[in-house]
């Protein structure tokens, strides 16, 4: 019988330095004293991915995207290979193969490619040889020949998905996310002092935790464990403690249906004020900015009155210049009297599977929120989420209210039953 | 016809920040607009070598070679992509290649490869496409495919290696090597202020310059340029100044017959005092010296009496401490006296093609010194040097002595020719 195979991903702070990279290294090292196979998915240390932007944006505003991904992926190949020296000296076997050595192809989109395949011929020969595989995150080939292969990255928190995506390739036992917090909370700890951690969350929960703000782990990671049906386990490099559990669970149905609260302060509200109110107006906003590149958000459209309407959208901070600038004559052309924007706004969502069909969640959140005084300026619902937009100074309030009438701080008696 | 081909490389010293990133984009613009093909190998910047190597040394005092190669290929990568991305900014079409995208493939030896061939297809495809080719110096891999291609590097200075060999596989009309000196010069311009830059050099002798510490060039690169009869030209990236072309020399037998003095600092002695004089003895002391590694240069036996002599030879003073931990069992084994070891000698050289045919150069070299009072204490020859060892502190008053008894300073009236 083969060796139960452990993928394990270690994130950037996991590996800033060298006595972070040596912990590491013992930790796999005692996972491997274990009898088990393992494959190890590292990202670039610590600040180094922003250190090598830094050296882009000091030669040129606009790089070149695909030197610009060749540049980023440096940062995965050196951090991996460290890793592999200190495990080298501690007497463990191992090897460092980049994202083109370990087979991972990918779609060729610089800068946020997708994973196209896997043939993870070479990782099988070397975990067979008794070598602990060190593969460099964030990266695959675009081909697969030497001379034509383009490095492509997959985006920030694009180790993740690597760590998913050989987890299904390779059949693994276990994927195990190593990162600087202990796993997925009810809301941020930092935020909510009486935010529990959640010993398992479903696939589509933690999206939406994801989507929202609670930027633990790559949503394209959690899809593609989802589709997979891998069993992911969210833990901290830093503490021997159990993590969360991100899987299909069965008993979603029986809990509580809030899971937890999600929050994101990078957005920005957008409003075109007093527009005409006829067909065709919110193509001519919407497809200048999906050609400019900014992500939309929320988006409202208020009931017209007297031939006009104000239009509200949301998006992301740093876009909001390029929203502006992509705006100003489309609102004049248009006829619109003015745009207006607010940069000091934050989501709040409460996430949890079957919300949608559940009544009187989205009355408790509204309720709640007016209790306590603020304001909801905005409203948007997905199947396993109620998010609203509200003043950014209210956020910690918001989050504490909501916390607390959802009753967050107390373990469901339920989930000792699922996590077992 | 086609454009004509010249390959251009720059070292670290040209690529260290921005601000000469730019620099070396704005000279290649310029190439580029004189209607020139162009390859462009790039070192890594400024001190990132050493850099790597400080990151690997936190991790382990022996890190493991294969995973050494791939941390320090990721300097180039950095180092061409950036370049790339300069030349973008300034509106030249551009791509950075690996050394295996370029086709370098080496006879697998990590630290210190050789090219084993140039497949550059894909060089060829991009200049065809009209894009100057930014490759990374100083690597190749070990296969063909790209699952199982291993990067290696060159050792240092191997990016002056990858241009020459570049050049010869490109059949390149010139092979420009830009540093951050303006050529070869007859003698160290810091220790010897009369010294005066040749305009052209011959292939032997280029390589006891460089053999003899004038450390403007990899030994290898000038090797394969002179297989393969390419032109090299040395010259400075900070001023448009014209360089040294090496190249065969037709008028080597008329001029002045040394060209050049060379000198090395990084060298200690080794003496083996007092050791039986019997066959097998240098066996005894060399094999298990080559077996440690340690690079001998030149070695003495002094004539026997009474049955033992003294045996020194010299080694790089990095690998003093290496030599004595080797040879401190076989002397006592052996029964020698002792072993006395001297870091603070240096080596001077006189070098010319010619030199070894042409009597009374020794002859001249010895009394020069003796003249200056300057002490001689090894002595070593080849085709194309005399070499002296001496105390480290006479080294300047011994360069300047045979600078001026040589008559370097004045120009030979046969070069203006040698050089049109």
């Amino acid at each position: 019988m083969p060796s139960p195979l452990v993928v394990q991903k270690f994130g950037g702070s996991s590996v800033a330095g060298a006595d972070r990279i040596k912990r590491v290294a013992r930790r796999i090292a005692r996972e491997r004293a274990a009898g088990h196979d393992l494959v190890v998915v590292v990202s670039a240390m610590g600040d180094t991915t922003d250190e090598l932007l830094g050296l882009a944006a000091g030669i040129t505003e606009d790089p070149d995207p695909r030197e610009l991904d060749v540049l980023l992926a440096t940062g995965e190949h050196q951090s991996a290979t460290l890793v592999s020296m200190a495990l080298h000296a501690i007497g463990v076997s191992a090897i460092s193969l980049s994202g083109p050595q370990a087979g991972i192809t990918t779609d060729g989109t610089y800068g946020r490619a997708r994973i196209a395949g896997i043939e993870p011929r070479r990782v099988r020969t070397e975990l067979e040889g008794g070598k602990v595989v060190i593969v460099a995150g964030f990266q695959g080939q675009s081909a697969t020949s030497a001379i034509d292969q383009e490095i492509t990255t997959l985006g920030r928190g694009g180790s993740d998905t690597t760590a998913v995506a050989l987890a299904a390739a390779l059949q693994a036992d276990r994927c195990q996310i190593f990162t600087d917090v202990r796993g997925i909370f009810t809301a941020d700890p930092r935020l909510v002092p009486m935010a529990r951690q959640l010993p398992i969350v479903g696939y589509e929960e933690m999206l939406e935790l994801a989507h929202q703000g609670a930027q633990v782990m790559q949503v394209r990671a959690v899809e593609l464990g989802w589709i997979n049906d891998i069993v992911i386990e969210v833990l901290s490099s830093f503490e021997d403690a159990p993590g969360t559990l991100i899987k299909e669970d069965p008993l979603v149905e029986q809990r509580n249906k809030v899971r937890g609260l999600a929050h994101d302060r990078n957005v920005a509200k957008v409003t075109v004020v007093a527009v005409p109110d006829r067909p065709g107006i919110a193509r001519a906003i919407f497809d200048p900015l999906a050609a400019a590149g900014v992500n939309i958000d929320l988006i409202v459209q208020n009931v017209g009155h007297g031939g006009e309407t104000d239009l509200s959208f949301t998006v992301p901070q740093v876009e909001l210049g390029k929203a502006k600038k992509t705006l100003d004559p489309v609102v004049r052309e248009l006829g619109a009297r003015e745009l207006t924007t607010d940069a000091s706004v934050a989501k709040v969502s409460i996430v949890g599977a079957g919300l949608h069909n559940a009544p009187g969640y989205a009355a408790r959140m509204f309720g709640t929120l007016a209790d306590a005084g603020v304001n909801i300026e905005m409203i948007s619902t997905s199947e396993v989420r109620i998010t609203c937009m509200i003043a950014e100074d209210e956020l910690e309030t918001a989050l504490r209210a909501l916390h607390e009438a959802f009753e967050l701080e107390r373990p469901e008696p339920i989930e000792v039953a699922a996590a077992g």
